[in-house]
């Protein structure tokens, strides 16, 4: 599926209009049904689909290993699908259920105060990073954004170690490029806790919390973190980096897995 | 209350680790009560949340005016509202209940087939705005944006006539912003139909849906739409204005609002 289309639009510069045609970012509404109940409906940029519902079924809890899922019926024209799980799970269970909202999708105070603690997981990981490979996987998580450069309307995210990005992945809901690339890690069964975060929007305590469920224990972001997202950080032992640009960066937690390149050899 | 606060971080700098002093935006939950029922909690930064909840009530449809709420308790020390409406509005009807997310938090879907038709207007507005304005307010409104310049978390929202920005609101929730907007209208009886919504982020079916529903003609953003937003912006006859920058922008729909100023006299 096509996740930008063009437009015609009305371009307006220094005094003058002219007609013109531009690539606008999709949104497209994806409803899921679990065991036949329907569990929550995703607006998303179509592509990476069954990353997508994977990962975000991972995140909500509902599952644990792609061996969880049963059968996936996906309706991708319509925009529906249709999940059998193994386990006889309710989806009263499911957090969704209650009447949570955040300053983006509202996951902060339902880890906070409630059952996510299950799903985001203190971080054991050992993996350092030097300065150098901050700056370089933010520029090449950057550089891979082809659908930002054209549409400027898309959050991107990028699993890598600390030397190389191995996936890429972007979507027009900051979740949703996470989920991908959770869902990424599922299916392949790629471990994370060696893994790197690579995120283009702000650190939110959403965002970190989500970091935490995928399990990596470093996250750099080109934007700014929240409050609440840095003392998640320094309670699941994970290392927040933000506002890498150029050549500099801030790092709000766990600084001791940032070491200058000579310390490691 | 504070929306930012200060913390300790690592700055590095071509080379060289300080430990600095930043400001971080605070993230704030904030759980309403309507008629003691628990309705949604809100995470946001914490300031003007009067403005906020009466604009996220009056965007849910629970309220249309400022009458209609007989008592409002804010604790704002534990993050908690209870609110008492004069009708006697069952809390099972708002749309909350239903298991919806959103790219940011899911309200196009929603709008798009279910009951936000009913809030979100066709814009009867026939006020029109000049190349000069369009810019003039957006470079207006990043000027007012302290915190953002501070922090970088902050989403922005301004409203104001084609001349002049009125009020500014923000928030690391961009619903948020645009709900203090919102409120700010409902609790000074402010008549928005020749009013222009001016915001630092981009323009998603959402975004759009909440514009139609504080009731503007023009939202001008200095970030791209979705085509969602766009298809949005045609039906409820609103002019949609994004990538505001120096002096160009894109126009996405309902051009016929943006007039040369020689056209004007």
């Amino acid at each position: 599926m096509k996740i930008t289309s063009k437009r015609k639009i009305v371009r307006y510069d220094s005094g003058a209009f002219e007609e013109t045609n531009d690539a606008i970012a999709e949104e497209f509404p994806l409803t899921l049904y679990i065991n036949d109940v329907e569990f929550a409906t995703l607006v998303c940029s179509p592509d990476h689909l069954e990353e997508l519902i994977m990962g975000f079924l991972a995140s909500e809890g509902a599952i644990r290993k792609y061996s969880d899922i049963k059968s996936m019926n996906l309706d991708d024209h319509g925009g529906f699908c249709h999940i059998n799980l193994n386990s006889d799970i309710s989806t009263d269970h499911f957090t969704y259920s209650k009447r949570i909202l955040g300053s983006c999708c509202g996951k902060s105070r339902q880890f906070y105060f409630q059952s996510d603690v299950d799903t985001a997981k203190v971080s054991m990981s050992k993996t350092t990073i030097t300065p150098e490979q901050c700056t370089t996987l933010m520029r090449d998580m950057q550089d891979t954004s082809t659908i930002f450069k054209e549409t400027g309307g898309i959050h991107n995210a990028s699993l890598g170690t600390p030397e190389e990005v191995i996936v890429h992945r972007g979507d027009i809901g900051r979740h949703n490029a996470l989920d991908k690339l959770y869902g990424y890690c599922i299916e392949n069964r790629i471990p994370v806790n060696d893994k790197v975060l690579v995120f283009s929007g702000r650190i939110s305590s959403e965002v970190l919390t989500k970091a935490a469920k995928i399990g990596v224990g470093i996250v750099l972001s080109k934007s700014a973190p929240t409050d609440l997202a840095i003392r998640l950080a320094e309670d699941l032992n994970i290392t927040a980096i933000g506002f890498i640009r150029g050549d500099s960066f801030n790092i709000y937690s766990h600084p001791w897995r940032v070491v200058q390149k000579n310390a490691e050899i």
